[in-house]
């Protein structure tokens, strides 16, 4: 692998599994933007922290750039339809009955295993990328579930102890 | 869930499953640091960015806030005694022949899918923890792995296809 390149790059990080989360916020007219994240992690449990990256041309990044609140939700393998949905095309990622209005007016995915309100503490700009930091406010825990992984550009689910 | 509930948290948090990453670097002195990260993700492709979370009272800040340098390594399954090892006290991390120094001196783990030479570009403070941005000079592909997992407090290995 060398400096700047991008399929070794690409290459090393499809070695890494992944939990799959949707994070949800609204524009600033009030229309629903979301997108699937691998990169959601916690930062803290004391207060409860949490991290995801982005990039800033996406398209839910004016909605995540304004606002103050998200709702970031943990995908179960009964999630993996909204997880494909919300990684279509902008437009086409809230045609359907896999969300509804939740708190504060945010998009709900439904049926989640956890779902978490969070506040925007920081957000950090790097390149052409940004870190958002936020503050769980409240949440909820739903049906356990298995919880859905990306690998390798395939969705799986977690199979024997190692 | 409510506002600083850590428990309810932690529940939410123990349904997204993670894949296993080891962080390396040099204390001033020379001495290794290093942990078991499960908050290593990818924050960008072009140029190859990544960050990766830690509580600055963790034994290896003092290094990772010094340093200009880290390895981040990516584990399969095969290393899964290593992940262990570098979750141990300090002062047991690198007692063993699963290390050796590598690049710039810093420690590397041995047989490991996937490694890189990271420059930290970014440390964002956040309460008592920080995230910390890289950007990827260098690596190397091992020989390929099944993904080591860590979900529910235990390792595990990827299953079929969700």
């Amino acid at each position: 692998m060398r400096v700047d390149d991008v399929e070794a790059f690409k290459a090393a990080f499809r070695r890494l599994a992944a939990g799959v989360a949707v994070v949800t916020a609204l524009h600033p007219d009030g229309r629903p933007a979301g997108f699937t994240a691998t990169s959601v992690a916690s930062l803290a449990a004391t207060p409860p922290l949490a991290t995801f990256n982005m990039a800033r041309k996406a398209s839910a990044w004016p909605a995540i750039e304004q606002t103050e609140h998200v709702l970031i939700h943990f995908l179960g393998v009964r999630n993996r339809a909204a997880a494909e949905t919300l990684s279509l095309d902008a437009d086409e990622r809230f045609a359907g009955d896999h969300w509804a209005p939740g708190p504060l007016g945010l998009p709900l995915i439904a049926d989640v295993p956890a779902w978490m309100l969070c506040r925007i503490i920081g957000r950090y700009p790097v390149e052409e990328s940004a870190i958002v930091a936020v503050r769980i406010e409240d949440g909820r825990l739903g049906d356990d579930d298995i919880p859905l992984l990306y690998h390798e550009r395939q969705y799986w689910r977690p199979g024997d102890r190692a």
